[in-house]
């Protein structure tokens, strides 16, 4: 899809961040919607899990209940993007609007899939059939290691957060092989970096797309 | 697996109970309960959705919610059903109880697949993941038309309780077609006869598995 707008014409793009706990996702998403709203594109910013209001009674259930059956807990990140997908994404997308958005489907595939050690293509087949086949147009991996998460995060941790170093470098490993393995639809960016550089690199991307 | 217990050789069973609403299955799985108890029997009733503390949350946002995209609603089912099954369904399994429960796989099924018209198939694919493969040995289907099961409901209707008969058909249909495709689990018995002879006729049934 092609939009005339103020300057430069705007392809409509739906871009994921991913990357562990405390790697400045929210940072980023925030430097990258100032840039585009400056351009005069229309922006929706959202996340997985709790972008609606059903999600975000989802979100409560998942990030701050008692020990939730793993196969539970994909199918209940599952149900939360499905709607998610169905009553904003798509929504937004459709009106041209671009969408920023903090998780999607990888964090399920990197989290559940090998944090939980369930079997990561089941995990994805799952959300895949959650969103009807919806993949971003470009995935930003903030990668940090287990350490600098842990320290950037501050003291609070929900139920995921808090979990050991040895599942965050699971997690962290599936990510750079999910990003290895599509090199056209990731961007890695080491999240360590000052982050106005980050932003300079992902703005340089999404100029490409 | 067989018990030797006060009179006849019980041996464990996971028996499901679906129909319509208003088919009478709660009356009928404490009527099994009560007999089964007094065969000295280990029973553990329970239901879906709902049959879990987090899946009385789940169960709340399903059915009184707003509006929920078709997909999300079927994987909030199935994620009830994946907590329900690890944390009670098995469990008790293994210390030899029987299991009576009121709705399973099949109430996704017939009211996700048929019902919201999603694929079947792929409703069922969900549910045996989430289950991890755990089918009943038997499946008491209570046939109930639209029009009895609406006038036994009685007034105070939810979410999916109100949606038109033509609905409720298509949920009937589905679920005498499941069950004709493996009458070996199935017992498909006539709601509306009265609720002693239906019981008797689950009894029948109970005490050849």
């Amino acid at each position: 899809m092609v939009l005339s707008s103020g300057s430069p014409t705007l392809r409509v793009v739906f871009i994921a961040f991913e990357g562990g706990d405390g790697a400045g996702k929210t940072t980023q998403i925030e430097l990258l919607r100032a840039r585009l709203v400056e351009d005069g594109q229309d922006v929706v910013v959202t996340r997985e899990p709790g972008g609606t209001d059903l999600g975000a009674s989802i979100r409560q259930v998942l990030l701050h209940g008692d020990a939730i059956a793993p196969r539970a807990e994909a199918l209940l990140f599952a149900a939360d993007r499905a709607h998610h997908v169905a009553t904003v994404v798509r929504p937004a997308l459709r009106r041209d609007a671009a969408v920023l958005q903090d998780r999607y489907i990888d964090s399920s595939v990197a989290y559940q899939g090998a944090g939980r050690e369930l079997d990561p293509a089941e995990i994805k087949r799952l959300s895949l059939w959650a969103t009807e086949d919806l993949l971003p147009d470009l995935t930003v991996l903030l990668d940090v290691t287990p350490q600098d998460g842990r320290s950037r995060r501050g003291a609070v941790h929900d139920r995921l957060e808090s979990e050991q170093d040895d599942f965050h470098a699971r997690v962290r490993e599936h990510y750079l092989q999910l990003a290895a393995q599509d090199p056209g639809r990731y961007l890695v960016v080491d999240a360590s970096l000052p982050r106005e550089e980050i932003a300079a690199i992902v703005a340089e991307r999404v100029d490409r797309l």
